[in-house]
């Protein structure tokens, strides 16, 4: 079986300078994968022939979209105006099944509002979340929602558990995924109402849950999915980026203080490169937006080539593993019981 | 003026061994201040003996208190079972006018129960919020509530404003702090219902509030201070200080790999010293429970003497400006400006 992933090459900060490099770097470590490179087309030619590849040409096409969704602009703008976008036209082939998942680097915003509209959510979910991966200190785990819905009810918080559970184990191999309710205390009396009622019901689902976790616990790797509303989620992933620029800047500061210190920073390069490396964020890129009917990943904006195909790869993972299917049948049983 | 401290001296992980010490220092930097040292007296008497200060023997008291309230124990339990424990004994000292401000180190949960049920709220506040300061790129700044209230209401967050203005400009000789409103996007149109609400209540108040901020700015330093309810507040503190260990850890990987790697973090120790101490924690340590009809600050459970004497600094500064009167009295007003 062929997996046909569509990508929109014009999105992202660096657009076709990092997408096409990318997706061949993916044509060649997965023998079945099938591209469409989406975007201006001649752009997106003149940068191919940077790259030859005639064994490859046979497994990309190029779809022309004249229009691109810009990183700041207002996602009901994006939707409304801008049919003919990249990152519509990569959608629309998930819509019409040409492709099995589709990934983009663009605008969140945009790429939420145009899946949500072309593809639909499935039945019983009314928004999709992000689930991303995040590093840990043996690992990584996963969290959702990282952004996307906010005043989340408790049966909306125990769909992301369930999405969450299904995509970790069917991208991951691992059978019953641990899941933790983020909360303020590892007590049962702690925490919201919310997350008090939300925890109830997880205790009584199918599901591997363990319990609360703390902000702490994300870093430690104590489960293998966290489950949150998009309001904590999205603050606990920017205050992590927060401190960790807040750390490589005074780690800087201290290693270019003067000339000796510049002399030691030389000398340890390879240390910190090796420090760099295991932090390095691009090896989690590429997070999932779960409850479309479709595959859609989302790139960071400012990747890179390596940090780009991460991304290819998870959506690659996902398609081949038809996450959507599986996580439309599960919540589609679900409702059927609860009726 | 003397400024009266009372310190529960048996609380925090070390107790009377860090407690006494860093209370002794203190009084030494400050010529105007005065100790009670609360709790065993022949322990805390050993203690002292340790640091013999002949000079400053006539600026502290010994109080003796028969308990210690536990690191772990339910706050519940706490403030019923026992009324003679170092942390109650030195929070009634602030009730009866003997000290104008304490400090402990212990169990955060039952220091919020005590000082509540002890010195009460102040008309119109329901319960203290809890106000930290945070490390940033550029100093410091500070941000509430960190964990004492959670489904806070617009007026709430409000109040936590209100209280934690009046505190940093005391404090911090800041004229006009500005306040940011933690929040998951900069746009007015983003966020929880709660948040936009809250953010119509501060635009029409009185404080310099300057809009919404996220995760990554808190340790961008882009505001004085910043607004949250607890729940929020808590998992970003926890999650922050998830990240900074597991960089911690593999910095300290990455040094320890092997023998040459050794060697390099040997020559780097300087630099990775003044790294640590750019970063260190216990700089910052203090918390106020804002809100209180007395002053109480809640010191690091694990802290050292240095960063136990940066607490007992914060006590003392709240005291001199009389934080707990001047939050009473805005609040009173805003208070009759709304009957």
């Amino acid at each position: 079986m062929t997996i046909r992933v569509s990508i929109d090459a014009s999105g992202g900060d660096y657009g076709i300078l990092v997408t096409i490099e990318a997706g061949i770097k993916a044509l060649s470590v997965f023998q079945d994968l099938y591209l469409y490179f989406v975007g201006d087309e001649s752009s997106i030619r003149t940068e191919l022939d940077k790259h030859p590849s005639n064994t490859l040409s046979s497994r990309y096409a190029i779809i022309h979209a004249s229009e691109v969704v810009s990183m700041n602009e207002s996602p009901a703008i994006a939707l409304r105006k801008k049919k003919d976008s990249s990152m519509r036209v990569a959608i629309n082939l998930v819509k019409t099944l040409e492709a099995d998942a589709c990934i983009s680097a663009g605008n969140t915003g945009a790429l939420m509002a145009i899946s949500r509209f072309v593809l639909k959510t499935i039945k019983g979910i009314d928004r999709p979340a992000i689930m991303g991966r995040m590093p840990t200190m043996t690992g990584h785990t996963h969290m959702l929602d990282l952004g996307a819905n906010v005043d989340s009810k408790p049966k909306a918080l125990v769909e992301f558990a369930t999405m969450g559970s299904i995509a970790v184990k069917h991208t991951e191999n691992i059978t019953a995924p641990t899941i933790g309710l983020l909360n303020i205390g590892e007590e049962d009396m702690k925490g919201s109402e919310k997350i008090k009622k939300t925890a109830e019901l997880l205790k009584t689902s199918n599901l591997n849950y363990v319990g609360f976790v703390e902000g702490d616990d994300i870093y430690k790797g104590t489960v293998d999915l966290i489950v949150c509303d998009g309001f904590e989620g999205n603050i606990a992933l920017k205050a992590s980026e927060g401190v960790a620029s807040m750390m490589g800047y005074y780690l800087k500061q201290a290693f270019t203080r003067n000339l000796l210190t510049k002399l030691i920073a030389l000398i340890a390069t390879p240390v910190l490169k090796d420090f760099k490396s295991s932090l390095n964020s691009g090896k989690y890129n590429g997070a999932s937006l779960l409850g479309l009917r479709g595959i859609v990943v989302k790139s960071h904006g400012s990747a890179n080539v390596d940090s780009f195909l991460v991304a290819i790869t998870e959506a690659y993972v996902e398609a081949h593993a038809k996450i959507s299917d599986k996580i439309s049948l599960q919540i589609s049983k679900e409702l059927e019981h609860n009726e």
